[in-house]
């Protein structure tokens, strides 16, 4: 889509020397010089000197940070600009045709499979399972009935996939209009699972806004798990039954999280850390140990904690 | 069903002048002169004086509350016996049969479409996912694979339901019997959803006991969010991942509800109202504000609880 | 399974006057003269001498303790070894072949059934359900759509099992290595649903890694509950929506989990019991009562220290 039509559709004013085609949406950081990026939180201003974005949705007050070969798009509202305009980069989550299987995989006949789909050596997908349009499974992996895994998820060897998962949904991500009403953001990037990745039953891995959502090699992930959008879980890490992850949190590897423990978004997770069943985290981790309760702290404090509380109510 | 059949089937002595035809079950409120009613809570006694049904399961000692053209079907459980009536009353959950879509909707050759269902312009349904009987799915709306959407369900225009998501199954209700046995109550009613609703993954909205369970206009739902029979979700709301609600709780407009936040049945809460992450309210609230905790408390009071039990440990 | 091969596989070096043919894997109570079993735990040391296993995977040091025509099959990581040895044992999760089901069976022909399956009198199989092969589902049960069902489950009469429900999926177990690599302890046992038991929308039941995971006659389980393997569920109990029970649990006849309250696994809760929503039981409990809060205290003290905690504030 070429910049003038974007600037048309978003209605924005803008003093385009020469057009260009734009492919994509990025972050600053990623961005390259055929994607569009923003700014909205000011915690990514230090991102803009840098950026390689062909044109960036900004404020005014913040458009003269931007490198002299990038192009403002100044609005009042970058979230909102951003939010509308991903609608018009998405693709279709399902299209029907071709898709490559190698002769040892054994496919259910009730599957159903999407464009451009590739499905490696001795790969078992059980009745019912819906594989989008671009995905990649590779060689050994399971993929149990009526999984649905959503296009262009990319997963490893020997991943095993229970029943009702959904790998690559949308993740939960909106702007906000003043009016209360709140605009999708069309997530344009993907799920990757690398290699001996077990996913339980009915547990669901959202897609990235931009990007991967990421599960390393050799992680466990037990049923009814939430993942949101932007997450990358470290190798071998252990997700017990019930546990929530906010969007764009990073666990080390070897991380073990009890059921129905949870985090907010945007924090890194210490390696080797373990959050016992329950306990909530709201801040990085970064030194390893265990951890309970929530808010969270040491796993020992917060036994002194409950001891505390116990001769409290003794006393009173 | 004839009145005098019910009373036969239900093990009831009554006292007919005239049997009538009974059409349904309904509450004290809502029912009309073909329908059957039931009190046993007191607290609904209030609308005894008014009630427009035919028949009402009620004990002896409340019997003469009723108006007087309303036959009172006297007995000691008046709830049990519902529950046995409510199994008459249930239609097939699924009926195979001709059903109407609009010409531009694309429906994937393995949905299964029940019985007098109506799908309208442009609505995309994908692989595997399974359209209950008369359920109605307006223009522009999105169903990804693997969803399920029981019988009677109403669906507006421009939703979007992603992947392994229940919409419509029987509310989780049952009257129970001294023996300890617990006696199923048939969910009658059904789920509406209105425009511009995202539901995302293995979420499950549970149909109304009578009436409708309703999600208002632009409401936004992420993953493995549990809604109880016969909630009304306001428009605009917003609920995180992992949020339950049980049967009955009202949310106004715009009301926002953190990941694995929870609310007790037959409570409402005030528009745009925030429960933090976690929250779990027990009543009703109406001073919108931030909550947080278990019990509910401000957000603010919640910070200096946590501030006084770290202040107390260290003392400790 | 010679057991000369199986010392080859596990690269253990056996000392086996008589090879013998081996069929499966089991507990050292239950593992019988053609199974093998293990200790890791000194917590089951007490089964040794008891235990009818052909042979069991042992440390050096315990080895005395079994008896005399029990081979000791020495390792330093009895548990590492068990975890690699499950893989040999497995069925395959689907299989394709002859089923048998009676003629008044409604099975919609999107409903995918294995090989040896057995579906009775009046069961109603809606669409795209899979029903894994061996299965047996007792006269007049209902499985709603997308349902999953793996191999070998057993379901009883007059179970209703809604949309999206998993059963049987393998338990979260593995074995740890020092590399922090994890390995599989694919799951032998299955699952046994009694009759009348109703199951929710999305609701994950794991198989047991040997025996059953059970849920007894007339229960009823609600939506988005995950119950782990090898558990038991009471006659009548009721778990409500979104509740967590670690594997190896035993709940009593009658007991009541309020919505997302969770267990830790390998404890048991007397019959008649009620945890309250959000209770976190983490140890047996013996007295039956109402109990409530994380750690769990009986619900009268937890209603104490919620007063004692805000009595503290407004002194602060």
């Amino acid at each position: 889509m070429k910049l003038s039509e974007i600037c048309e559709k978003l209605n924005l004013e803008c003093d385009i020397k020469q057009d260009i085609e734009i492919e994509g949406i990025n972050t600053l950081q990623d961005a390259n010089k055929k994607e569009i990026s923003f700014l909205e939180n000011p915690k990514y201003e230090k991102y803009l000197k840098d950026t390689k974005a062909a044109a960036v949705l900004i404020r005014k007050e913040d458009a003269d940070k931007l490198p002299k070969d990038v192009i403002a798009l100044i609005t009042p509202e970058p979230y909102l600009k951003l939010a509308l305009l991903t609608r018009y980069f998405v693709k279709d989550p399902w299209v029907d045709g071709g898709y490559k299987a190698n002769e040892s995989a054994k496919i259910d006949p009730s599957v159903r499979i999407g464009k451009g789909a590739k499905i490696g050596k001795n790969v078992i997908i059980m009745p019912n399972a819906v594989i989008g349009p671009n995905v990649e499974i590779d060689e050994g992996s399971v993929i149990y009935p009526n999984v649905t895994i959503y296009r262009d998820t990319k997963i490893g060897k020997n991943v095993t996939i229970h029943a009702g998962s959904v790998i690559g949904s949308d993740g939960f991500g909106y702007a906000h209009m003043k009016t209360g009403e709140h605009v999708k953001i069309y997530h344009l990037g993907r799920v990757v699972i690398e290699d001996d990745v077990e996913i339980g039953a009915n547990t669901t891995v959202d897609r990235a806004v931009f990007g991967e959502t990421k599960i390393k090699k050799g992680s466990k992930i037990d049923n009814l798990v939430q993942i949101g959008h932007n997450c990358e879980i470290g190798e071998y890490s252990i997700l017990v039954s019930q546990v929530g992850l906010s969007g764009s949190t990073k666990l080390g590897r070897n991380v073990v999280m009890g059921g129905q423990s949870a985090t907010a978004g945007h924090l890194e997770i210490a390696p080797f850390t373990t959050i016992a069943a329950r306990g909530g985290v709201t801040k990085s981790i970064k030194e390893p140990g265990v951890y309970s309760g929530f808010p969270l702290m040491p796993h020992k404090t917060w036994l002194k904690l409950q001891g505390l509380l116990s001769r409290l109510l003794k006393k009173s």
